[in-house]
């Protein structure tokens, strides 16, 4: 069976069987703090599109989708290598441009970049491995029936940011930014680590990340409509299945007081699947290797 | 400035200036034994061909790569993460067994694979990123003039298995394997860790390689072709030239005895450069971009 044929979750689900993935970054136990360790990877053509963003832009945001990863764990993002594939036809001056971009968010978040690989490659390829710690790590299996549901800001902009970017329209600016210049939600991270049973970055859309929580919990998650934040100029639809917003997803003891860069959207219940309004609503997001 | 017109070399030069690289891995000081942290990128067409090896191989040796850099500090790898870009038309059977090949060179050297990322791309690319530790990691700028030189093993038999595969001839199994499956020599830079002043593999070649010591300690590097250990039916050419051995190559004060899988042959001087028998010798080895 060919890859397009299986897709991606099912590749995952696959490689799950013999690998320990499940989690946005894996758990290193130490005497104190726990290490978190990930990577991610973003293809030209597939996770950016250089008509319309800039080396610099793209530099900064490779970078954002591994902090991500660790801002869903309750960690601090420490090191990070670059791995590097570009087109050996590529000016200097743009290799220059891709590490300030990175090295500014870097800095922003007091991690360093410590090394990596550069290699020759037809397209550019960009993989990132961040080194983060956190007093206590959440994974996405903690939540229980009864739990509220919980997102960090709004979203669905950067969705509609990239409409907005590839249909080249003037004006827009904070939609366009939504998407270019996504920030990591690494302090809120750290402050929910502490009120929250299960956590996990919107890097697949709302509802596919639901999904990932249901899955790993074994239960099911019920949100409503009305309740969902949505940015400004962005749809339901947007927010529900837009990936890339970079924002936390958690679930929480209804007991708990979660602070206010947060909106309850609803319920841990007991029957798996997301559901939306009371009904069950599919899987679907960007899914690598099923477009043909 | 195109990339193919400044090089790897240059390239590398440049990112030095900003980013904390040369050495085969990044050191993390910790309260104990000094965490280490690296990658490496292997690219379909440049770091393997796929008509000569099997997926199976192909993961094994991107794994042996990234091994042998924690080798090169003398530590030894704990954890792994697999970031895997991958054509949607490949079975998936060939992940499978790219993973299996990963899997057993990883098993063997008691490290864990965690997990990674898994997307689309137009070619297989492959980065595996490291976490390892030592009790003393080995740098390569610790030289004094004076210091012999040394290596592990026998070098050129990678080169040479490389050329065998490729011109299809029968037999020379040995060769073959040793390009094929070279295994990282963890176990002997434990051992070296201990007597060394400087340290690193050779992935480049013996003379790039020492011209990565002779930069890095400021001194030169003097060896005599009539000492340098040759593998069976490889040439002194491969042996000096010939990238991908793995072997482990360092500098080590004259009152110390190495052991007996490792061989001297040269010395430090004060004068900076590489030289077989006494003449200066051209920084040459496989360099990224150069090619057009």
């Amino acid at each position: 069976m060919k890859l397009f044929e299986l897709g991606e979750w099912s590749l995952i689900d696959h490689l799950a069987k013999t690998l320990p993935i499940g989690d946005d970054a894996y758990v290193i136990p130490q005497k104190e703090n726990s290490l978190l360790f990930c990577c991610d990877t973003s293809v030209d053509g597939i996770h950016f599109d250089r008509d319309i963003m800039s080396f610099y832009e793209i530099g900064f945001r490779a970078c954002a989708c591994s902090i991500s990863d660790i801002a869903g764990m309750g960690g601090v993002p420490l090191y990070a290598l670059v791995a590097l594939g570009i087109p050996k036809d590529c000016e200097f001056s743009k290799v220059t441009e891709l590490y300030s971009g990175m090295n500014d968010i870097a800095s922003f978040f007091n991690m360093k970049i410590v090394g990596g690989d550069t290699v020759e490659s037809d397209k550019l390829v960009i993989t990132i491995s961040v080194l983060g710690e956190t007093e206590k790590p959440i994974t996405r299996d903690g939540s229980k029936a009864g739990d509220f549901i919980g997102v960090s800001g709004k979203l669905g902009g950067s969705k509609k940011g990239l409409q907005i970017l590839r249909e080249d329209r003037q004006g827009f600016e904070n939609l366009k930014k939504r998407y270019i210049m996504a920030m990591p939600r690494v302090k809120e991270g750290l402050i929910l680590k502490d009120m929250v049973t299960s956590m996990i970055d919107i890097s697949d859309g709302l509802v596919m990340d639901l999904y990932h929580l249901s899955w790993a919990s074994k239960n099911g998650m019920s949100i409503k409509k009305g309740l969902v934040p949505i940015d400004e100029g962005a749809s339901l639809d947007d927010a529900l299945f837009g990936s890339d917003d970079y924002e936390l997803l958690f679930t929480f003891s209804k007991d708990v007081s979660i602070p206010g860069f947060a909106t309850v959207i609803g319920e841990v219940i007991n029957k798996e699947g997301v559901f939306l309004d009371g009904e069950m609503i599919e899987p679907k997001g960007y899914e690598h290797f099923r477009q043909i």
